[in-house]
């Protein structure tokens, strides 16, 4: 089914709200997943709601915690998610970063107990938006397999990274160090589509193309050794900067029984925010998007264009919502008076 | 024909000094080059050395100049490396993020006007090894294609990132974001093997596995989109940090005619270095080596084990090296005395 952008955050902001997440939270929390949505990421997206209410219910979550923080030193900001939302205790942490970073030029935040962040892009482009460089990167649960190796050991440990460019547009790379998500292979699983060669690994170790039987095994790192070197980096960074654990031990963003234990770290790099640098990117950025394309109908792209149109045009026209998700979301509201106009709880 | 690492170290010293490189900058610049030979990268080895000694003799390389630096901001350093020696410029800002970062928690240096860096395994490690993380940056020459795209857009922009151990073996990544290096291609070309396909492009944009094609076409960048987006940004990076040129403006670490004008971001990022937190990562990464490998005779591997192993190797046995290139390296000696303990010119 279409829903609407409008439609789509009252829903998520009202559950919230219902749940004791104060309005400013629980529209941090809603833009998050709803922005996904816009960009075509459902596995980012409203799916995610549910699992984050029973959480909040259950105390797992914390609805109205917006994280502890301190200066371990000048340039390095210490925080304890508290169990808060995720986007709720890292915005938190930007705001602090956005601050320091104009006497220290670059800052840094390692953030512990913090729920799911959602889609890292959300973050690094907020901070790209005020001229500077924003790196994100997050720690998972154990899914990838070591490049050579078949059980999951590692999280799918992404990195989003943005850089300021003219005109608005920052450059936006966003980037699990998986070669597909687990939220895929549960897909074709449940509408019976092959996996990929190379992609998937079962619990006995062996390479399948069966996404069912792959659902309990291991996914392959991006890129193959190179992939694997990177997740493997990031998943020390996290490690050692926020004092979480390792993929193995982490718990808390799949399922909604276990405290949330894995760690997040951003990075802002001031930059000179010259217009002449943005207009220096801008143009480099045009001409490899005007360079020969492989395919003639397939002009090149930039990272972040794909996202940026898929926005727009979801904007116009909504964007598709499985009926089902729908459905639950609907029944999950306390009030089912359903009206877009009710005063803030 | 082998050599040993004390032959290779005395020769690029001395061939250094003879071009007027002080004593301990030559030991620098030597030792770049000699540990990527100890590792099995020939690549960034001694065959750099030619072309470096060429540039000192034109005037592209200042053999003494040691950088100019100023603090753009608390924890941000500005380098001018003034047409010195990649490795030597690229240390003294090492030496002042390690002193700053003390206080600051995070620091990052941005360098223009350096010579090639050579390795970049080699500078992260040097920080790991202080009890901090260490992550280096660089651009390059425009060699890579986009993905999706033909032409050479994008440099190999090479990553390294260090994270302290315990037993004083750090996590070492050191990737270039290309599939493959152009050297590798010209070393195809040469002994007439083909490519693998994906690896390239020709000049006229068709994919190609003919080696000697490839070497005026593109390479790919790895891991498709994912590594092209990588890529991508730390091309965008860098320019926005050190003010430096985009890859198809990029001249002087491939040839002997043109001023260097690529750029290169070190970041240092203080860990709480604690005894636990080292064990903690040694662990988890042992924990890695141990998990079931996908072929019973390849025991999964930690990025870094290989080239540490090779290290051993070729410390006790010494190493390969192309005869015609070490004679070259020999005729290049003002005095062919050849003594191993001439005093220092």
């Amino acid at each position: 089914m279409r829903v609407t952008e409008p439609e789509a955050r009252d829903l998520a902001v009202r559950l919230l709200r219902q749940r004791g997440v104060p309005d400013r939270a629980a529209s941090i929390q809603a833009d998050v997943l709803v922005e996904a949505e816009l960009r075509g990421h459902p596995s980012h997206g409203l799916q995610r709601l549910p699992r984050l209410l029973l959480r909040i219910e259950r105390g797992l979550a914390d609805p109205v915690a917006e994280g502890a923080f301190s200066w371990r030193s000048d340039a390095v900001l210490d925080g304890d998610g508290c169990k808060g939302l995720g986007p709720v205790v890292a915005f938190a942490a930007i705001d602090r970063l956005l601050e320091r970073v104009e006497r220290t030029g670059v800052a840094v935040a390692a953030i512990r107990n913090a729920q799911h962040l959602g889609m890292l892009a959300r973050y690094v482009e907020a901070i790209a938006t005020t001229g500077r460089i924003g790196i994100a990167m997050s720690s998972s649960e154990a899914l990838v397999h070591p490049h050579g190796g078949t059980r999951r050991m590692l999280g799918t440990n992404p990195i989003a990274i943005a850089v300021p460019s003219a005109g608005g547009t920052p450059l936006v790379v966003d980037l699990a160090t998986s070669e597909v998500s687990m939220g895929k292979v549960h897909h074709h699983a449940s509408v019976g589509k092959p996996l990929q060669p190379g992609w998937a690994m079962d619990a006995d170790g062996r390479p399948t193309t069966d996404a069912a039987r792959a659902r309990d095994g291991a996914i392959a790192p991006f890129g193959q050794a190179k992939g694997y070197a990177l997740g493997l980096a990031i998943e020390l960074i996290v490690a050692a900067l926020a004092g979480t654990p390792f993929a193995p031990q982490i718990r808390g963003t799949l399922d909604a029984d276990a405290d949330c234990n894995k760690g997040d770290v951003f990075l802002v790099l001031d930059t000179d925010q010259s217009p002449d640098l943005a207009a220096r990117i801008a143009d480099y950025l045009d001409l490899v998007r005007a360079s020969p394309p492989e395919r003639a109908d397939r002009p090149v792209g930039v990272p972040g264009d794909g996202a940026r149109a898929r926005r727009s045009a979801s904007l116009a026209n909504g964007f598709e919502v499985d009926p089902q998700l729908w459905a639950t979301l609907t029944d999950l509201q306390h009030d089912q008076t359903n009206s877009r106009r009710e005063t803030p709880s």
